[in-house]
């Protein structure tokens, strides 16, 4: 599956592009013009079209605006999906008050935290005891969750979350989340992130301090 | 590059695997164990051991201390890294105040924003103005950044960055940095990050409402 998995964030990709392209004022566009764009080959861009029956004129290019609602359609994005955040310490407090989510139609619908001078039930997006996350879910049709809860208690909520029936998580904690067939999971973990950085600049930027396969094998 | 990229990160992999085995007491390990904790072949393994010049015993296995060294050596993450973070909104004070940094030897040295309302001089990490940017790198030793400033100024104070000699730049904001020879960039964009699961959640759960190459492939 991992093909398609590409297939599927790059479908995305196209469709964050044709929404460039209209508000510019663009009627029509090519398979070059979106490989550029995004740094892609254009056979790729076709085959991808084709794979997904995404249909134009062969020679006359693509409508932006009629590429863009087949794109939609495939992807389900005409309506804003519902999403709640598990842990609401500082990072998903950031998350709770982010204001990039409403562009692409995604709306946080709740917090959830146990410590209870952090509930507040009246606020525009509430703070709720997760005590209340199956009602929330089950009432508001939740189907994603951002889980930003201490590590320790990381792997039990995500089994819980599943068992409600959330089929897609981003998972904050530094403890990485196994994938389920019902359940989507994507780990970010910033500190490892960060490291990956720093040792990605120390070889790729400095090449003679360590080329992997170069310098250091003569020492094996 | 990509494969010395990938061969990077899985290094880091290997050192955080490494630092668990250590932590249970365990002392003699073998490119079988690592595999399997990680989900990589043992032959990739040891072709990345090889590559990177990491010795051992040849049916005797590894002893974790001494790999471990080997591979800190490697990386150079004996003494910490100072780090700073550029925008000291929801998300930077969120990531100024992260406590997951320090195992990784990770130091954030200060945060800047040009909001005088935010500056905190005297905190235990100190908010400053980004005009002391230049001043904080040089004497620091400041070699990543956090980038964490709102759409309209990124690109702008990404290249400042890259000017003031920092190598790595974990960028938060959702306009897309380009790596340059001299600085390696990791983009994480939120809220595409949780629309990318979305449409995962989408095709990889449901696959008979739209699975790529399938049922769509009639259409074309």
């Amino acid at each position: 599956m991992p093909q398609a998995r590409e297939q599927v964030i790059r479908l995305t990709r196209y469709k964050n592009a044709l929404e460039k392209l209209k508000n510019t004022g663009l009627a029509r566009v090519f398979s070059d013009n979106i490989a550029d764009m995004l740094g892609l080959s254009a056979a790729l861009v076709r085959k991808d079209f084709s794979q997904f029956g995404l249909s134009g004129h062969k020679r006359g290019g693509y409508r932006v605006d009629d590429l863009l609602a087949q794109i939609n359609r495939l992807l389900g994005s005409e309506e804003p999906q519902h999403v709640i955040i598990v842990g609401c310490g500082k990072i998903g407090t950031a998350l709770l008050n982010y204001t990039g989510f409403s562009r692409q139609r995604i709306r946080i619908v709740a917090g959830f935290d146990t410590n209870p001078a952090k509930l507040d039930p009246h606020a525009p997006i509430p703070i709720l005891n997760v005590s209340q996350m199956p009602d929330v879910i089950a009432s508001q049709n939740v189907r994603f969750a951002i889980l930003a809860v201490p590590e320790a208690v990381a792997a039990d909520l995500g089994e819980t979350l599943i068992k409600l029936g959330i089929r897609g998580i981003l998972n904050f904690t530094p403890m990485p989340l196994k994938e389920t067939s019902g359940c989507v999971i994507h780990n970010i973990n910033i500190a490892l992130e960060l490291e990956n950085l720093i040792h990605l600049a120390r070889f790729l930027i400095r090449p003679e301090k360590g080329e992997p396969g170069e310098t250091r094998r003569t020492r094996a």
